[in-house]
C-alpha cells in the first residue's frame, strides 16, 4: 500500500511562492504540489513547468474548487490573506499562509474566526522558528541550560531597505519586518510580551521617512515573566544580513552568531577577514523554509497542532500596532491598551 | 639634567587605592608616589610597604599640607570625594578622582568650581576608555570607519552583586555600576545622550529590590545625533564579567568580545569549550588603570586637558539621574528635565 | 521545447548509493534516476521507493544494456569499479565513480583506458573539491589572494573507525581515507606531489593494528613548486567529524574551521561552550555531494571535461601507495619509485 | 624585619637585555637589579638611567667580582654564554641564560658540568613555557582533559626574517628560531622526542639560502610515548607573528589562537575584519618575560628547581642539530645518532 501524499495548492508565484512551489517539489516528503495560482498566468506557468507543477492558472478559485487539493499554501499579497483564508477555510482546506495576516487585528479574527469554525489548520511563515540558531537557544530556554531568562537582544537587519512602492503598502517596518523579530522574542522566551518602547527614526533614507516609515528601530519588550528584551532593526546594513540572538539567565547565556557561506578565515598584510556572511533571507533562512513546510505537512498528516498558529500571528501583529504607538505618542505602551487585546 | 618626577600623593588605601599606588610605583613613568593616606593607618601603612611609598599617614590633610606633594589620587569613599576635591584644589594640588566626584549634582558643580578657581587639573576614573577594545571602537567611530554611527548597544554584567552593605550606599545601581556604561556611550559615540528610558526589574536577587535597588536594566539613550544606544546591566553573569560593545553605522559595524585570560579551546566529547572571560574588572581593566594613571601624569606634566575631565562625571552623574527617575515614573526622561542641566 | 534530462542508472544501494539516488531525485537538475541495481534486491527496491526510481534489478548488467541508460553512478564495493567501469565504457555509459577507481595502478590503468577508448566521460567521487571551504581556498590560492603556496596544513579526523572487517577490506588508512586528503592536497596547491614521508602508528585501537593497518598519521608532502604539506589523520576524534585546511603563502594564509550545525554559543558558570561540529561526512559534506553530481550532470550535457578525472584518481592511489611504502621502510618516497608512475 | 630582595645583575644591554632590566626594576618582586654590564657602555648607560639601576659598567667581569651581586642575567651573544656561565657558577652566582646556551653540545655540557660543580641554579630563557595559551595546553595534557596526546603541531611563523649578518651568525633556523618550538614541543608533550624528519627550503628570499640557511620547514617528531609532531616554521608571515598550538588526543583536543591587541571586529561592505594579532615577540610574549623571571627569583630565594633547566637547554639543541642532518641527508634522523646523546 501507498502512503498517500498531500495534494497542495500554492496561491502566488511571486518571490516567496517560488520558494515554497520549490520546497514542496523537492525535499519535503510527503506532500506534491499539484496546482499553482496566480493572477499572472505566465508567472504561474514559469513556476510550474521550473517545479513539474502540472496545473497552473489564473484564478485560485478554481483551486479552492478542486476536490484533488487538500491544502492550500497561501503567497499572495497582505491585504488578500484575509478574504483567501476564509474562502479557503469554507472549502475545508488546510492552510499555510504568510505573515502578516491582516495589518489589523479586526481583520486577523475574522481568519481566525472562520479557520475555528471550518476546523481546519492553519499554520502563519513565521519560518525563523525552524531555523537551527533559533531552535538550538528556544531549546536551551526550555531545558534550562541557562536558567531563568532576564535578558533577551535580537539583532535584525536588513542588507537594503525595500523600494519605496514596497514600504508603502508594506504597513511600516514593524508590521513588515519586526513582526519576525516581536514573534521570535515570543518564541524564545515562552512568555507574553505586556508592554513595548520604541525608539526609532530615519537614518538610513530620507525618503522611507517621507514615506511615512522608519529605517532604525531599537523596541523595548517587557514580558509576563519579567524578562527585558531589546530588538534592533535597521533596513541597511551594508555587510549583509545581520541576524543574532542572545538570552542571558540566571545560570548562562546562549547567542548566535550570523551563518557564513564558508568558514574560511583569511590571514593578510592588513587585517584578518573573512567574507560576508548570507546576505539575505532566501540563502539564510533556506533550511527554515524547508522545515516550516515540512512541519506544516506533518501537522495535517497526523492531525496534530501546526507549530505557529493564528494566534501567534494575531500576537505578533498587536505587538507592531502597539510599537507604532509608542513612536507616536514617544511613551511605553501596554499591549492591553491594543483594541480588543488582553495582555 | 634629569626629568622631575610628579610626586603623588594617594588618599585610601581600599581595594582601588592599592591598585593605583602599586601602578604608580612600578608601572607609570613620571611618577612617585610619595606618601598615603588613610584612616585605617594599618592599610595604609600595609600598601605603602608592598610598594615602597616613603610615608603612611591617618589623615590626608598631611598629606595636602605637604610641599613635596604635587598631585592627589582621591579613592577614598565617593560621599568625601566633593570635600576633598575642594581642599586639594585650595591647596594648588592637581586631582586625579575616581567616579562618581558626587551623587548629587549640585555637589559636583561644587567641585568642578572649586578646580576651576584654582586652575588645577581634575581627571575623573572612567578608566575603561582606556582599555584597548573601547579605545578601538572610539577609533573606527572617529575616523569614519563605520560611517555615521545609528545604533549602540553596551553590554556591561558584572560577575556577583557587591554586598547589601554597599548597594545601599552606592547610590543604585545606575550611579554605581551604569555611570561607566554612561560614560562609555558618550565617548563612543561623540554626542550629548538627550533622552534616557529605562526598563529594569529585580531578577538576581530579591535583597536588592529591599534595599530599594535594581539588579537588571536595558537602558535606552537617544543621542542629540539620532543614535539610538541601549546598555543592558545584570549584577550577576554567573560566567564572569561580561563587557562588549557593539556600534552600527551607516558603513558598518564594529564590536568587541569579551578578553580572556587565554586563547585556548577544547574538543571534547560533549562539546567544544574555552576558559571563562576575565572574572572582574581588577583582571579585565588592569591595563586600563596603568593608562589613565599614565594620561593623566602626562597631562600634567605637559600642562595639556585631562583627557577625563569633571564634566564627563557630571554629565554621567545626570544620566544616572535620569535613568532613576526614567525607571520610577515609567517614562522616558530628558535630560533637560534633570535640575540645572542643559540637554 | 523540453530539454532532456539525463536518465541516469545507479550501480549499488549502500550508504553512498542512497545518497547519490536521493540527491539524483530531488535536488540535481537535468538528471532522473531511472533504474537502480543491486545483489541485495530488497536494499535496491527500498532505495527506488523512498527515491521514486520507476526499476529496481539484481543484475546491473541489465541496466547497461538498457538504450534508455545515458549515464550510470557506480556506488559498488571498490573490488568491483574498474570492471563495471571497463563494462560500462564498453556500453558507452557516461561514468561517475564513487574513489578510489582501483586499489592498484595496474586496475586503475585498465580502467582509463577503456574509458578514453569509448570516448565516454568519467568523473570521480572527490566530493570535497565541491564542498565551500575547499573551493574558498582553492579560490584563494588561485587568484593569487594568498600570493605563492608555501605551506598546506589539512586536518582529516574521523569521529570513529570503521568496523575491523571493513579495515581488512578498505586497503588500509591512506587508500580508504587519506586518499580523499591526498587528492584535496592536490586540488589546493595546483602542482604535483613528488615525495611523501609518512610517521604513522596505532594509537587509537589495537585491533586495527593487529589488522595490518595504522589509525594515527602524519603525512609530509613536497609538491613540485616547492609547498611543503601536512595531512593529520586519525581515525578518532572524540569530539566529532574534524575537517580543517590552511595554506600559508607569500601574501598570507587562509584557514577554514569546522561547520557546525548551529552557530549558538553558551556562556555558564564552568565555561564557554558551543555544540560539536557536524559529526561525519554526511552531514558535513551534505552540499558537496549535490553539488559533485550537479557538476557531472553539467559536463556530460555540454560535452565538457569531468573537474575530477581519471588521473586525479589514479595520482591519489599512487601517493596512498607511496605513504605505505615510506611507512613500511622509514623513509621519504618519492612518487616516481612508485610502479609506472613518472613524478 | 625586612625582606632581602635579591640583587642582580645584567650582562648585555641589547634587546632582550633591555626586556630584563625593565621587568626587573618593576614588576618581579623580590628582585633589584644593582649593575648592568655591556661592552657598549653608553647602552649600558642608558638601560641603567631608563631603569634606575645603580651601576653600568663596561666589563661584566666586575660585576662578577661584586659580592653583592647575587644573581646574572645572560644577555650576551650566544658565543658568549658558555664561557661567562663558567666564569659565573666559579664566582657562585646563580644564573639566567637566554637560549641557545651554545651551538655545540659539547660547549653545552661544559657549561652544564661548571654549574653542577658549583651547585648554583641555572634558567634558561625558553620565555614561551610562562605564555599563558602554552600553560593551558600543557595543564590540559598533564590533568588528563584531552586523555592520552597522539597528535601535535606547532606554528611559529615570524613576521618577517631577521638580518642577513644575523642569520649567518644565528646558528641557522633550528638553533636560532625552532629551538623556542623544539623545548615547547618537549614542555607539551611530557616525552622526549626519538627521531626527527625535515622537510624545508627557501622560499621566502634567496639571499637565506646563499647564506647556507632555511626560512621554511616543516619538522616531524616522534616522541617516546608515540605522540607524533609537526612544526611549521616561516621566517615570514606578512600578516604578523603566528603562534598557534594543537594537542589532539584519546579524549579530545586543545588548541590556542593567535593573541590580538584588541578583540574587535569590524563588518564592512567588503568583508568582516579584524586587526592583525601582536605583530612580534616582544608583545606577543611581553608577559611570559616577566612571569620567567619571576619564576627564576622565586627558584632561587626558596632553594627549589628552576622551572626550565641546562638540561632542557641541551635537548633542545641536540633536536636542533638533528633537524640540520635530517635536511642534509633527507632521511629521518634518530636522537640517539647525534653525539654523546641517549634518546
Amino acid at each position: 500500500m501507498e502512503i498517500a501524499s498531500l495534494n497542495v495548492g500554492i496561491i502566488g508565484a511571486g518571490r516567496i511562492g517560488r520558494v515554497h512551489a520549490k520546497n514542496l517539489s523537492t525535499c519535503v516528503a510527503g506532500a506534491t504540489p499539484r496546482m499553482i495560482a496566480d493572477p499572472d498566468l505566465d508567472a504561474a506557468r514559469e513556476v510550474a513547468a521550473a517545479c513539474r507543477i502540472p496545473e497552473a492558472i489564473a484564478d485560485y478559485h478554481e483551486l479552492l474548487a478542486s476536490r484533488e487539493i487538500a491544502a492550500v499554501v497561501i503567497c499572495s499579497p497582505t491585504d488578500t490573506h484575509t478574504t483567501i483564508i476564509i474562502e479557503a477555510a469554507s472549502a475545508g482546506k488546510h492552510i499555510f499562509c504568510e505573515k502578516p495576516i491582516d495589518h489589523t487585528l479586526a481583520g486577523t479574527d475574522r481568519a481566525l474566526e472562520a479557520v475555528a469554525r471550518a476546523g481546519v489548520k492553519l499554520q502563519v511563515g513565521f519560518n525563523r522558528r525552524f531555523d537551527a540558531n533559533a531552535v538550538r537557544v528556544r531549546q536551551a530556554v526550555e531545558n534550562g541550560e541557562i536558567g531563568a531568562p532576564h535578558l533577551l537582544h535580537i539583532i535584525s537587519r536588513d542588507p537594503y531597505p525595500p523600494p519605496i512602492a514596497y514600504i508603502k503598502a508594506s504597513g511600516g517596518l514593524f508590521a513588515d519586518m519586526t513582526i519576525h523579530d516581536f514573534d521570535m522574542a515570543r518564541f524564545l522566551i515562552r512568555s507574553e510580551v505586556e508592554e513595548v518602547y520604541v525608539a526609532a527614526g530615519v537614518l538610513v533614507d530620507p525618503a522611507i521617512g517621507q514615506a511615512g516609515d522608519l529605517d532604525t528601530a531599537v523596541i523595548v519588550l517587557r514580558f509576563a515573566n519579567g524578562t527585558i528584551g531589546t530588538i534592533d532593526n535597521s533596513r541597511r546594513a551594508v555587510y549583509g544580513y545581520d541576524q543574532r540572538l542572545e538570552v542571558f539567565g540566571s545560570k548562562g547565556a546562549i547567542r548566535t552568531e550570523n551563518n557564513h557561506p564558508n568558514a574560511a578565515v583569511i590571514s593578510e598584510r592588513a587585517c584578518i577577514r573573512r567574507d560576508l556572511p548570507h546576505h539575505f533571507f532566501m540563502d539564510r533562512y533556506a533550511e527554515s523554509f524547508v522545515a516550516e513546510m515540512a512541519a506544516f505537512v506533518r501537522a495535517v498528516e497526523s492531525d496534530a497542532p501546526t507549530p505557529v498558529t493564528g494566534y501567534d500571528a494575531r500576537r505578533a501583529m498587536a505587538m507592531a500596532l502597539a510599537a507604532r504607538r509608542s513612536h507616536d505618542e514617544r511613551r511605553a505602551v501596554s499591549l492591553s491598551e491594543i483594541s480588543g487585546e488582553r495582555a
